[in-house]
């Protein structure tokens, strides 16, 4: 995919402004893959990316289910010890998206005839994706469609839309068919190879299809993968009356067709229900029969009951979540947009994971990655902790799987795959996976996360500790002693893939520790549960010492410290020498040139001093951040939201409110241009961290919780809640002050910069800003990879203040 | 590949020991992949695989022409920029080796009946596989086989057989099919992609099939190559009489009968010659009559003149070539077999590749890689020099598609490919391909031995210093200055495959420092050449100061040479925790957990050390290589004969003669179990190598050669000859004496030692030994991965004196 961040003709989509919902006006037929993406309902079970109804024009068709997935042999020319060999990728489920609409005969098509007015609307308190639509027919015969799709917070299983289609001037004859379509393509470019895009495409074999009444159901199952779906459908119609409503199913098509004649100001509206049920070990007859009753439950409730539903679930969610910024609308637009997809990748997890996508698109392929727990996991602790815990429990659930892959490896403990679905590793480049360990980090990170805000000690018993020690034992087993008892991890590869297989990744090494200090920290506190895991003192004074002697690269002459080993003494890259539209720089030169070169795809040591912040002074943070901002190309959506957090801590609040920008309109402006395969989780949660951790100066440790809010000038006021210890704390900032409120818990203290401020419930404590030092000089980035100014990003026009 | 180095059990073939030829009584219908391969023919332009005449029994049937081949998408789960992305690989041509035979209605099958005797015998001298047969068919009927088949040396295009059957005891119906079979399968794990297999293994599209009279041609079309291969066959036949002749042919089938009565003693006799002729931009009707001429031509001869040009061309490669050893006949053999197998790899090679298996089988899918250069030029340099320029012309004509990859990759000059068949890189693994940049060097490295030997200045100046100027160049853009000048080459490959991406391998420092300093050299030396090449003085300049500060990383501390940067302090491997049967390496352990450990597949800085051996002094030769015997493997099949170069250097001569037993026995007794895939051509240089530069001594510079001869104690005799500044040396060495004679050219200096030797033409100077210092204890090889001693690798049993 190129890169059009610094495209001039780009021509994003033209959203609103509106605080709780996400609106857009007219239909530009060019640019629906992105549409289709930042409209995309799921829960985190189900998703429906946000097609028009109609299925026509349509950018990429996609209806998926959580753990629904085709798999195939992983292609090489050239195979080698433990290469990954069974490969997985989602596939489309049924689509039951599908409503068409015949006018008079004519095929409704808003690239026909006349269009009076397109609106959609994604609501993010009601949880559903609106849409009205004023069209007059080629023959012209005017008709008003309207639509409100969601799927359901409360049931699963379950997605909904109430359509409706209304005469205007005179009477039209209008036949719907209301469809559920097996065997709709995925995009061609989902896998590079062409035997298993051809595999991915046409997953589906027919088992059975039925219909009873205006019900229909279909059965498929994945041909190679053997796992089954059954996919049901029915519909409340509410017609004027005298029309006729038929259901037909074949192999890959559930058809229910209604024909009426509409008088002017007459309407036809229909609810249609699907459901989705999905296994390996269960029968045809009883999945299908359960997605019929999933199908009948919600319509027998109804339409006004599932929306109602829907909004409560959000409520909930937004009363301890949301996040206030003002002064610049589109920016609390956006932090809402990110929560909202946040909440929704991950609403009814149940044991499933969280692609990098969501269910959103099936960029790369539905797997999830590090990222999930990095960087999303701990916005969810905040907002939404019981899908934080499932999360991880999923994880938990897979470490017989990364188990036996250590073993594979000739390793202790377990080693969770770089990319996978079901815990399978399926990554076809060891470079980039296998050796990127940091992931298993920040697997454990965010255990001590989660426990920290949550003080949830029975998920620390029951899946933490283990997932601790796990992680804590591949460590041991990858570490090297040198003479002097210095302990080195070599060959890894770090969170910036624009280098591999280096010695004593900074980052790697950091977390490394923080691994072993937490196994050790909670299994000296759990001494019965680490005994059941066979951990015994001996185990964990080992890792007590080995965190002690990691070895953290350090450039003496310059007074930086190393991404990795030697990293400031290589060849710097050509960065006068690279004409923009030679980024990212992957699509266009040998990883070997990147690789052993000063060039960052992303932050890496610069996300060392954010998620490894204990471990730097202030001056180092800043000579550090000074340094790699250098060199950081940011071909990477991770990355913007981390420089924030670094660029704020180190007082170029203006820079930080580039890149914050930046990370808000990643995906509502497709920034990198491939938005159309899913939305950028990681980095939409990066938006929240970039508000908490950067202008807010969250950060926590085992002991202590800090804050030091400071806002750039393009914001007068931000507000959010944190979990700590069990509490939450509200904080609420302005220019010159700053609120703290135990809104939830027991008294604590926390800092605010460097006072202690102790906080008792329901007694907010105002804390003064203090002078900000001058921060020296603006960070330089590569030529052309300065962000964006904040003002341009929003659309403002002009330069941002510095 | 399961390396079977120390298996008991395996029981090789038991080949005669025969000083001329390679003998073989019986018929273990187990073994015959292994024998197929070493009783392999070719000329460098077409290959045929010893496989019985009948076709049945059969391990791995083969027929080869240098240049036809399949090419197919490179599958990657991963695709990266520049990746290759199409693939070649050989296939079968028509086979024309088969003629089958009926006695009284049955079928000659060696497997049924009763075998009274089975001897097959490659004749070095004749450039025939003989084979003689005693059967009784299981119904009684007792014939005679007898078959010699040579490719042809003298016409490329050509292959024949004389084919005789005779009754012995009793009249007996014959039936004889002699064949042209088309789209016989190759392996069935020639490639790991189940797509690429497919496609090689039926590759040949029908053109074209045509009878007249006992001749017959097929004409195909490689599928996706475009390449058209035609391939004739005719036949003399020598009948008593009264028989019946048919030659019928269909699409992928040629088929001439004969059917006769003989009675008891009497013959049937036919010689059948074959010839193949391909092309992409000739007709069909071209190439059929091309192949049909050629076969008349051939027949027109007769047999008794194929065979007669067969043998004295190979008595005008013996006068100069040969090696006599003295002291144990299986080393006579085994390195006559080896010249034999380098000669018919090479002697037609007419602007083709030699593949790294020769023209004896599938392995590595036809490919050439750097070992030709770096091991088997240098033997044809001394023994066939024509074949040795006519190689380097070949890179030569593959310098438009280098330099494209080079472009490709941002870099000057060329980048010749890791594998290729026509030049176009077919690696998809670029670790241990693209950065292995040291084949660059090797092919310059070859150019300049090839002078050293021939002075062909012709060569030099056409093709010679091209080669040179374009490899210089790569070398300037791949180096990275340091700031006191010093110059690196980071993230490289070196030799050994169990390290990768490692900075300033000293092995591929040392040679790009060669390869600059010849293209300057060269460049100086040709003025008017190098500035049509746009060679200036300031470029030249450049390559000589570079070549001067390269950077060679040196342990202080141990006192010895880093395989690479920081090479020494990684952790060894744990050779006391590897189980035998977990050897080769690479198949039961990642490749990350060796690549940043003291483990080395094959010689790495030790091939340094005779490669550039200018730049160790013989203390640092001593000591590196008794620290690099501790870590080395020897999963590589060219590392053998590396060591025993080394071996004998630093005094070691027992070691020296127990690798040279190694590499002599690696394709006769199947050593590594692989030999089936073809037999390994580098490694059979080597053998030339181990006793030339290893018992002879013999290093070459710029400005001397010296030899230092000195015998192991199981050898009384050795004599070579050498090429240098366009003279023949004839080495002559004896336990302690050292015989040279200038056999051809100008006056020459020589060392002998520390002794310097003036020569005139046939005027032999004999020179003592001088008494061996003792070179200290015998360094120790990974636990289990010492050689087999001298003795019992050549079956005499007991240990050899070490």
């Amino acid at each position: 995919m190129s890169d059009d961040r610094h495209d001039p003709e780009r021509r994003p989509l033209d959203f609103d402004d509106d605080p709780w919902s996400l609106g857009l006006e007219g239909l530009d037929a060019d640019r629906l893959p992105h549409r289709e993406s930042v409209f995309a309902l799921s829960n985190g079970h189900i998703g429906w990316r946000g097609v028009l109804d109609e299925g026509e024009p349509v950018g990429i068709a996609g209806c998926y289910a959580n753990g629904v997935y085709e798999t195939y042999t992983m292609p090489y020319s050239e195979p080698g010890y433990a290469y990954p060999t069974e490969g997985q990728g989602i596939v489309n489920v049924p689509d039951g998206q599908v409503i068409r609409l015949l006018v008079d005969g004519e095929p409704f098509d808003v690239r026909t005839g006349r269009l009076h007015r397109h609106v959609q609307r994604l609501d993010f308190r009601a949880g559903t994706l609106h849409r009205e639509v004023d069209w007059v027919s080629p023959s012209g015969s005017r008709v008003r469609v309207t639509s409100t799709r969601l799927v359901s917070f409360e049931r699963r299983a379950v997605a909904a839309v109430r359509y409706a289609v209304e005469a205007v001037d005179a009477a039209v004859e209008v036949t719907v068919q209301s469809e559920l379509v097996a065997n709709v393509p995925i995009p061609d470019d989902t896998h590079p190879d062409d035997g298993v895009q051809r595999l991915l495409e046409h997953p589906l074999v027919p088992v059975g299809d039925f219909a009873i009444g205006t019900a229909a159901a279909l059965v498929h199952l994945v041909r190679r993968s053997r796992i089954r779906v059954a996919s049901a459908m029915d519909h409340l119609i509410e017609s004027p009356g005298g029309g006729r409503v038929d259901t037909e199913t074949s192999e890959d098509l559930a058809r229910t067709t209604i024909g009426v004649r509409l008088g002017p100001g007459e309407r036809l509206r229909l609810t249609k229900a699907v459901a989705y049920e999905w296994s390996t070990d269960a029968t045809d007859g009883g999945l299908r029969d359960r997605a019929d009753a999933e199908v009948a439950d919600a319509l027998g409730e109804g339409w006004d009951a599932l929306a109602d539903a829907q909004r409560r679930r959000l409520d909930d969610f937004w009363s301890a979540a949301d996040v206030t910024v003002e002064g610049e609308p589109r920016l609390q637009q956006a932090v809402r947009f990110a929560l909202f997809q946040v909440f929704q990748s991950a609403a009814r997890l149940d044991g499933r994971s969280v692609p990098g996508k969501g269910l959103t698109g099936t960029g790369y392929q539905g797997h999830t990655f590090w990222d999930f727990e990095g960087f999303v996991l701990p916005v969810l602790t905040s907002t939404l902790p019981e899908a934080a815990r499932e999360a991880l429990r999923w994880r938990h659930a897979t470490l017989g799987k990364a188990r036996d892959r250590a073993r594979e490896l000739h390793l202790e403990g377990a080693a969770f795959p770089w990319r996978t679905l079901d815990g399978t590793e399926s990554s076809g480049y060891w470079l980039a996976s296998t050796i990127a360990w940091h992931l298993q980090a920040a697997i454990a990170a965010a255990v001590v996360h989660f426990h920290r805000g949550t003080r949830d000690e029975r998920f620390l018993r029951d899946h933490g500790l283990e997932l601790l020690v796990e992680t804590a034992r591949l460590w041991m087993s990858l570490a090297r002693r040198d003479d002097d008892g210095g302990v080195h991890f070599d060959g890894v590869t770090g969170p910036d893939e624009y280098s591999a297989m280096a010695d004593d990744n900074a980052y790697t090494n950091l977390m490394a520790a923080q691994n072993l200090r937490a196994a050790a920290s909670v299994a000296g506190d759990l001494p019965e549960i680490a005994a059941r895991l066979g951990v015994g003192s001996d185990e964990i004074d080992g890792w007590r010492d080995a965190a002690a002697r990691v070895v953290v690269p350090f450039d003496e002459r310059l007074g930086v410290h190393q991404q990795s080993a030697g990293f400031t003494e290589y060849a710097r890259w050509d960065f006068a020498g690279t004409p923009p539209d030679r980024y990212p720089l992957q699509d266009h030169y040998p990883y070997f040139g990147m690789y052993r070169r000063q060039v960052a795809k992303q932050a890496d040591l610069v996300l060392a001093l954010y998620f490894a912040h204990e471990a730097f002074t202030p001056e180092q943070t800043a000579r550090a951040f000074a340094y790699y901002e250098g060199v950081t190309v940011r071909d990477s959506s991770l990355s913007a939201c981390i420089q924030a957090v670094i660029a704020a801590q180190v007082g170029h609040l203006g820079l930080a409110a580039d890149y914050l920008a930046e990370a808000a309109t990643l995906d509502l402006d497709d920034v990198q241009g491939d938005t159309e395969d899913g939305v950028h989780l990681a980095s939409l949660a990066g938006i929240w961290t970039a508000l908490v951790a950067g202008f807010g100066g969250f950060r926590d440790s085992e002991t202590e919780v800090r804050f030091a809010p400071r806002l750039p000038p393009q914001l007068t006021r931000l507000e959010f809640g944190i979990r700590f210890c069990g509490r939450v704390i509200r904080v609420d900032t302005s220019t010159d002050a700053t609120t703290y409120t135990l809104v939830d818990g027991e008294p604590v203290t926390v800092r605010h910069f460097d006072e202690e401020v102790a906080l008792e419930r329901d007694r907010p404590v105002t804390m003064p800003t203090p002078s900000l030092p001058h921060p020296g000089p603006r960070p330089e980035q590569p030529a052309g990879r300065a962000p964006r100014p904040f003002a341009e990003a929003f659309g403002r026009g002009g330069a941002a203040a510095g």
